[in-house]
């Protein structure tokens, strides 16, 4: 994810001071996007033109370690005033090259800083940049040789522009100019452009009076200086330049919107931090389309059947020669080895072991030379993994990380891994980073299996599967509203048992585990096949039951199931597929789910119990974000 | 599930009232496979051709109810004798279809009843029922046309057949007969067969004496009448006409046996009473100390400090070639293997996966021919241990299994095996059977490593615990009173938790099963190393905690997680050994256990838990021997 944020002040007096404090402020705000690592570029003291320069500041950590940073620069005269100015500034999370100063932006063009660029985005290929830029991006750029200027463009990540003067602006719609030209020269053309522009293209403070503009990567870190925003399009060029903001496109298409409004956001400042939303976890439960797909990015071809994880590709000769996988992860983590555990079977035709960490350390498992072992953490600091992952090194196993934080101890330790890319996960209760897991390991298998002949309808099955998940958990989403209305029914119960066996047993045990961690309420997940080994014995009318049965291998085995839990007059509340005529019958009621395939769908199922125990924590009155007893990342045993 | 009980009396005169005990008293000697209706078909008062009829009587209920029922049948006299008469009961567990009259058995074929039937097993497919049969089943037919005269059948549940006379019976091995034929014609053909039938390939009693037989679903209910038995195969037909029973089989194949012989059952009744306990879990409860003994007698030789298991003798080379362990099975079966895994790893060096049976075939687990995949079940029918035995002996691995009954399926049907000789287990929550599950698996691990001189010391001291096991088990179950006070504090509760690691996990995971089983109280088993990634949100001030924490090598660990819950205001129940001064500091109760070698601590940590499930049911008010919606064997998927 990253955070970008800039700040213009074009006749607006401000001491370095004043700037520092406006960029840490627009940064911290940011900070839920990543946090690993943070810096800033701001004009040295000199405004000559031979000796201008644009001073970093880098620091690895949160951005409190750059802002102490910032006081410690000798050079730095706080006290300074400048009537115009233009700083940068950025927080990393970083996915790819672990979190230092080198690595964090700004990033420049030379040692002289001639040029700095804030970036936020993944430029999946970063090796055929040179050539031409792709991938996805916010960026903002400064330079020595346009001083109080910027540019700023986007494609794929965020990117928004605040303005405020105490003066009349210029226009409220600010019309889109194109020209047809190289992207290499288009800096250089908006530069000169910028000199001829007509002052009824741009937005400025009429009379040429003092105006301030902020570049971030979302609201949340403009709204306490000003409600006036310009959301910027993909690909648009916003360029600033004598306290003028005029955007530019090298392409017209007949779909544009020929100008782009100034809008007057109504949010506050909370509301800004977690969306429409009213914690993170549901946030980012909503946000799973597009972290799944982030997942997949530059990874999957759809076009030719091929999946590439880059981590993974030096290594994958020597995990095809082993012996067995071991998976090994702690909770939500090890719920995705267990929900992945049979199509990794299938495709990698190897014995698949899945362990929770601390069981694994207990017991000195045997591991050998020709095992290879995964290490599953969102965070990548989870202490029984990290334990379990050295554990394994000693023994002479290859050790795989897949992690959602690069520079964790988990990704720098392993001999190779996956990156799941799902974006920074604030909430407690984990769900974007289940799902992203997920992905990740069927990446594996798929990649394992590539050159099966007899398993090639198998993987571009699941990989046209993997295609159209995204637009599926859309779908998905929708069920909200009645999702929350069963939340209404359910929410003063005291347990609650969910049921479901093959590639949905994964999908009980996370999300009793959701349940059971924001709302207190004691739910467990229950494999069907077991159920007449015992539970079978807690049904009856008052206990509520959820069973998952999907349109899979096992519908008619748990149908079985779903017969024992009626004859025993229990009322079951069915997670089902939207064909499913006949489970259906038999339900109090039915959640109806698309379709997909087999060994994904658990991806679909988990969303709408992730939804139930959200609205269930609600209801209940606890907060959701932070439960009680618990802690985002457990890095101690 | 279900049993099935079926009399014939041929020229052994008896009159109704003779005849309702005798099937009567069978069915309840079958009560704990299942209760929740029962019936009988007998013969009505007519005997002429043209009036002949089936009486039917069915009730919902135990078969106490149907007992009661048939005395109220005004139109049955008890006193009428019949010379040759067949009578066939059932009682059944309800696993499609609600359980009431209609739904029970005996079925019949017409409102005449022309033909009746009991069944027991599950026909899943049962919409395809018409076009052919398949499914699991065992099978006895009594139809009006054929006075006098069974057909029984049996495919994946278990049929045995009793006979008894008075007189020198005409063969102790009875001929398998083959005919091609359709399915639908095999009553047909049998019935003609019968006429024809030469003498010498069928069992009677010489000079057409009178004869009895007995049919059912396992052999407690035959024992009180005879010990001379026959087991019959999958797909046998057996049939009686004019007092001569034969057995046929549609096709023949080259493995099968060519005849079945007469069995004498060693078994004696009384073995199978309960003795001067209030229900059979808790008499099995307290046989433990010799149960465990049975299980090591004539095996382990604590002079020599040898074990020798003789059903794997043979095998034992092959065994240490293996590749892996997998150890399957349901229930407090799996939770024996949970409980030895890491013991088993430890003595055989080789990796062991433990895997529920429905969940291993839900995944098509890979498995080669080069594993040794253990069958543990109680009963040696269970369904899906059944089947997933048929699915590894298909892929070549070799089998093991371990069971507590002679002449069960998987006895039969693996390579070679351990029988745990903990006498019968009526209770239908298990507890002795899982003791000697845990032993037997150490037996086996320990006569796997003794060849290897660095595990001797090892060994010697797990022998020595082996020996003083019987002893610590007495001590142990002299804490009843105290854990019956602890019961008493307990029982109102609707939750529980049980939380444990390393060697105590499978305790945790199995005394949360007893308590699940009988008391209806939603407990769970938690691992103690999964606490922080979960679970911890549920420990408050209400929540009882039972926590297990022995002197192992997790003790730390466990401290650690102790400290957590009373972080969290919990107060916890302790189960620790009686020289931990440390734990008993934070508990709010302690359960002072006899200290062993670790990896046995859990057969003594267990029995607690077992007779805290025993007291909370009994202050509940439930059947402890019946619990709702559960039964003893589940020979069904």
């Amino acid at each position: 994810m990253c955070g970008i944020f800039a700040y213009m002040n074009y006749r607006v007096p401000k001491t370095r001071k004043e700037i520092f404090e406006t960029l840490i402020k627009g940064l911290q705000r940011l900070e839920y996007r990543g946090y690993d690592s943070a810096g800033v570029a701001i004009d040295g003291n000199n405004h000559e033109v031979k000796e201008r320069h644009i001073h970093l500041v880098k620091k690895r950590g949160k951005v409190k370690a750059l802002d102490e940073e910032l006081y410690k620069q000798d050079s730095m005269d706080l006290k300074v005033e400048f009537e115009t100015h233009f700083g940068i500034a950025h927080t990393r999370w970083a996915t790819h090259g672990v979190p230092n100063a080198v690595n964090s932006h700004p990033q420049r063009s030379d040692k002289d800083n001639e040029f700095v660029v804030i970036h936020n985005g993944i430029i999946t290929n970063y090796k055929d940049l040179r050539k031409f830029l792709e991938g996805a991006f916010a960026l903002v750029f400064k330079s020595i040789h346009y001083p109080g200027e910027a540019v700023a463009t986007r494609r794929g990540s965020p990117l928004l522009i605040g303005v405020r003067s105490k003066y009349k602006l210029s226009t409220e719609q600010i019309p889109v100019l194109y020209r047809t030209c190289n992207i290499e020269n288009v800096k250089n053309i908006c530069k000169t452009r910028m000199k001829r522009l007509d002052s009824s293209t741009c937005l400025h403070a009429v009379g040429d009076k003092a105006v301030e503009f902020f570049f971030a990567s979302d609201a949340s870190a403009i709204i306490e200086h000003t409600n006036r925003v310009i959301f910027l399009e993909d690909d648009d060029i916003a360029a600033v330049a004598d306290g003028k903001l005029s955007i530019h496109r090298v392409k017209r298409s007949a779909s544009d919107d020929p100008s782009r409004a100034i809008q007057t956001l109504q949010m506050e400042l909370q509301q800004i931090m977690k969306g429409n939303f009213s914690a993170f976890m549901q946030k980012e439960i909503f946000e799973q389309p597009e972290s799944v797909f982030n997942t997949m990015r530059g990874r999957v071809n759809f076009e030719t059947n091929t999946v590439l994880l880059g981590g993974l590709k030096d290594h994958l000769k020597e995990i095809r020669r082993c012996r067995r996988l071991i998976v090994i992860g702690c909770g939500t983590s090890y719920h995705a080895a267990v929900a992945t555990r049979q199509v990794l079977e299938e495709l990698t035709e190897l014995p698949v072991m899945v362990e929770l960490a601390s069981d694994f350390l207990d017991r000195n498992t045997p591991v050998f030379r020709d095992d290879v072992c995964f290490f599953i953490s969102q965070s990548g600091e989870t202490a029984d993994t990290l334990l379990a992952l050295r554990y394994c090194k000693d023994r002479g196993a290859l050790t795989v990380g897949i992690t959602n934080t690069v520079g964790s101890s988990i990704s720098r330790e392993t001999d190779c891994g996956v990156h799941i890319n799902a974006g920074p996960e604030i909430g407690v209760a984990s769900t974007k980073a289940y799902t992203s897991q997920f992905i990740s390991l069927v990446m594996f298998g798929l990649m394992m299996s590539e050159d099966r002949i007899s398993l090639q309808n198998r993987r571009q099955e699941i990989i046209r599967g993997l295609r159209s998940l995204p637009e599926l958990i859309k779908e998905v989403l929708l069920l909200d509203e009645k999702i929350h209305d069963l939340a209404l029914e359910l929410y003063t119960q005291r347990s609650l048992l969910v049921m479901g066996r093959g590639y949905n047993y994964a999908t009980c045990l996370e999300g009793a585990l959701k349940i059971k961690e924001i709302t207190y309420m004691h739910s467990e997940g229950i494999l069907a096949g077991e159920l007449k080994h015992g539970p079978l014995a807690l049904v009856d009318k008052q206990m509520p039951v959820i069973m998952v049965i999907m349109k899979d291998p096992c519908f008619a085995k748990c149908q079985n199931a779903l017969q024992q839990v009626t004859a025993r007059q229990g009322r079951p509340i069915i997670l089902c597929s939207r064909d499913d005529t006949e489970s259906s019958k038999f339900a109090y009621k039915t959640i109806e789910l698309p379709h997909t395939v087999d060994c994904l769908q658990g991806i679909l199922s988990v969303i709408p119990l992730q939804l139930l125990s959200f609205h269930l924590a609600v209801l209940r009155g606890y907060d959701v974000d932070f439960p009680r007893n618990l802690a985002k990342s457990v890095t101690v045993e």
